[in-house]
């Protein structure tokens, strides 16, 4: 199961639930509001993080499969439900400042969540200290990087960012990443937000790649959006919808043959299977430029109205001009 | 098998030809030259043009998948393969002027070859007509357009383009488009030509849609590169690995099942099984970008050389700034 | 005067009321809505079409220098003043059909306000042709075409516009240009909408270049901003600032020469020494790609409400997704 | 003569030479290699340094106003001209490590130089650590950044750079920027390479704006290209070619009142005339896309045969695709 790749809690959470009853040292509470669906998923025990893959920690899911983003009244309340969400996990004094961080590479769209969040931010650090005066009550010194990609730059993201974080001494971090999901009606449709950081391996600090308070010191809340699905995610989903269909006929072989055959054994099979030339394949949709235009923005507002006290949507546009 | 997603006529023959020992009304010669492969495919009779999905006309592949096209003399080798197959087609008297369309949607990577490769072209109808004097022997008149697609302008591409010719009246058309194929490994480093245009539907001559003599008038000549792959195509692709694995099993269901069912019927299985919110996707390699601004490359070059008369590299790098 | 690069009817007639009490021939309205401030001018004979430098029809110049047009309630009454003004010269009778056509070069950024208009159109033609049930009415067949520019086409855009509206038969056509202004705070702050549509050279209906109802055979609107200024008007200006500083010292030989010459006599002297190489050069803000993205979804918008009957913003943002 | 704005000291040093005999402290060699003109400043005193407006140190310009840059053996022979001339300055051990520093924003084009160089340089620094066996003798380790600038980062580049090169401990830092020059014909057919590092206010280190040796810690190399002009720069120069076409005409008192003034009396009085404004305005050419591409282009291969050593431009293109 481990071999399942969801960068997301909750599709993890669920697909162990549909192979087991109950999950101990995993709790999750659910809220809707309006058309906006909210899991909290807190991961509570060591073997609760090696079963999820996740370390333990807090995992924030804001689901908007039906709202119409592009912008209006919808939009508005669900940047204010990402800020109010974000507030909670980072709980940040009065003026402390932040840096956050755009992840991924900007020149390959599915990638570029993060410099595009970054792109549309509120960034003030600088303003506040030469015109302190000119900026309003309430404005929070933030500033923003976007490091680039190892195969760009020749640096681990987490090198630069503690080099940098060493520097500027901020009192958290924020981390902005484009996710892979399981499902393909996730993609641009859901935000996830957690108080562990970026860990690749589930929870070891590795001091090169991790971004996490074990690493720059202060807290690191990641907030992610999926923007691709795994191919083998796509044959396995096939398949087992094929094997449903297959099912209505009596004396279909490959129903028979499917259906010995568990999730995760399908899986591993078709994984294995499956081309190496696919590893440089991503599965997106076609329309992946708009989408991810609208989603950074409802993520980068999300962060202006966390951070910066008492702000309308026209200060922000006004500002970001 | 007319399901089955691929617009290269050689991957149509090649299935072909796994189900059958013969093809009567097409003849295939093959030519490699160096590191480029070049297969010649004719199609003859109606029988023909029925069972391969494509019109009556001949289909020039080349395949360059070792070859490095950054730059060097390979891409130059290359580039002159490609000019000289299409003046093959082409057959233009002197001076008789052409018509370049790029289709496709230059918002979307790996739609927008067409565009691409219209930015890339040595444009000269104005300049023969404004200043003849300054041009040198040898360089023909030729025009080119990027009509954009139905859904941003409104009108069918057919309609656009037929509008121009009218009006422009060139000697020939060559038409630029983004093409699907079976095969991953044929991504941007495959080229087809043909001297029947863009046909939408086998042989129909479908007066809105069509770019083909029947409804401009000339020659129309279609070059193509595969950009994406088809999902469905990947999950059986996947499959059928996956039943290779398991043949050496003994015992294994799945391989029973799955050889059971002919390629067609998985194929048509898994199709149907296919999430309709799929239909949104594609798969595409995640350097799009840079493979189809690479090959946009050696096909506008392909297309320069062919048009116009003794002309060099640097001819065309002086050219196009 | 003739020389004085401006696209702008009013700076034109600023200018010529500057050296003149009166203008015979041309009738000025102004009217003030909020922080928005709309010129109305005709030009009525055929001495004040030569005076002008512009055909005898109307121009109408909405001026938004205050106005924050990021987003916003001053964002979206200023685009419905420009759908009223828009309206007002199309008169188009109910389901007419409208072709919008973007000039420009898309890869120029100050030339990119035609293209960039035309993505964020609502285009319905091919919807109310394919799929008539499921579009509201009140929309009206709309098509839209960004035709490129004579040095990377080859073509005259007049030629494939006519080529366009042969096939199409639009009941109107709007073309949208980028313009040169005198006034550096004009800039994508002022958009000027008149009946005469794109005539290079006052009133002659050059038949291969300009876009008018004597080459369309449908009335024309043409909608401009200004998104460059000229070099030699810089030269000019600072140069009439200068003068105006020096007058304050006595004995200013600078001032003195100066003031012996008239405006135009200054304008001359200056264009003429320009060196050539400066032809090639544009004056233009740093951050012209954000004012160009903002002011052309003004102009879109604009459109948008004038084409189509009771659609609110949020339909535009639901659609153009 | 300070205010004149240019970052090349060849321009400065011609201004100062046009206004005296001569200038102690500076000395200058020239050398022409085939179409391509290459000068050595040395600054070597503080009256110097004071008189240049720039630190004592070493700038060589490569100037190539005739050649094509677009591909073939001029470029080539260009950017090993550069490499030299690079290489000569830096004068690094074999395998010692190297950062790039990209400067500039990416959006505003004429300022993207720096970005651009970055995205094609070969940066290596992450493979010799992963996979050394796969990588070639001579390959030195590099890496590579572009930081972004204050406005949108809210953090001095210094900052920035500093933070990153105290994690990654390079033995030369190697930067990028785009320059502003006094006259049109240099725009993007000049290098300066000099070994004095960026520093804002001449020689004064900055401890949070500087990149040189005294805030890296590390010998700094700069690399700049001209891509835009001043404003009043074009103002002064437009005036000074109409007081040379005016000296013909007897009794113009033009003529008369501008030699009355002195080069730098003129620009005074036209900078203080300029509006406000103007300051945010750029003189830049129209193709100013393509120039930046191609020279960017220049430079990143001059980095990247002064950096690793015995490789050829087919491997940098293989490696950079």
């Amino acid at each position: 199961m481990q071999n399942v790749r969801t960068d997301l809690a909750i599709e993890m959470h669920e697909m162990l639930m549909e192979a087991a009853d109950e999950l101990s040292g995993v709790t999750v509470r659910q809220e809707q509001k309006d058309n906006v669906h909210i899991s909290r998923i807190s991961i509570e025990s060591l073997a609760a993080q090696r079963k999820m893959g996740k370390p333990i920690g807090h995992y924030i899911t804001v689901e908007f499969q039906g709202v119409n983003i592009a912008e209006g009244e919808d939009y508005e309340a669900l940047c204010r439900v990402v800020a109010k969400e974000l507030s909670g996990l980072l709980s940040l004094k009065e003026k402390s400042n932040v840096l956050v961080v755009g992840l991924g590479n900007q020149n390959i769209t599915p990638d570029a969540l993060g410099p595009q969040v970054v792109s549309k931010l509120m960034v003030t650090r600088h303003l506040l200290e030469y015109i302190p005066d000119q900026i309003d009550e309430g404005i929070r010194p933030v500033c923003a990087i976007s490091p680039g990609v190892l195969g760009t730059t020749g640096m681990e993201t987490g090198e630069i960012v503690r080099g940098v974080t060493d520097k500027i001494r901020p009192e958290a971090v924020v981390v902005i990443d484009a996710l892979a999901a399981r499902s393909m009606d996730r993609i641009s449709t859901t935000i996830q937000i957690c108080d562990t950081g970026i860990s690749p391996g589930a929870g070891v600090g590795n001091k090169r790649k991790a971004l996490d308070k074990s690493t720059l010191g202060v807290p690191v809340i990641a907030i992610g959006v999926p923007t691709v699905i795994d191919a083998a995610t796509i044959t396995a989903d096939t398949l087992k919808l094929a094997a449903d269909t297959e099912k209505a006929k009596t004396d279909s072989k490959l129903y028979e043959a499917l259906s010995d055959l568990d999730l995760d054994e399908q899986y591993e099979i078709l994984k294995n299977a499956l081309p190496d030339t696919l590893a440089g394949f991503m599965v997106t949709p076609k329309e992946v430029d708009l989408l991810i235009e609208r989603v950074s923005k409802v993520v980068a507002n999300g962060i202006n109205l966390a951070l910066h006290k008492n702000i309308t949507f026209s200060d922000i546009d006004a500002y970001i001009s």
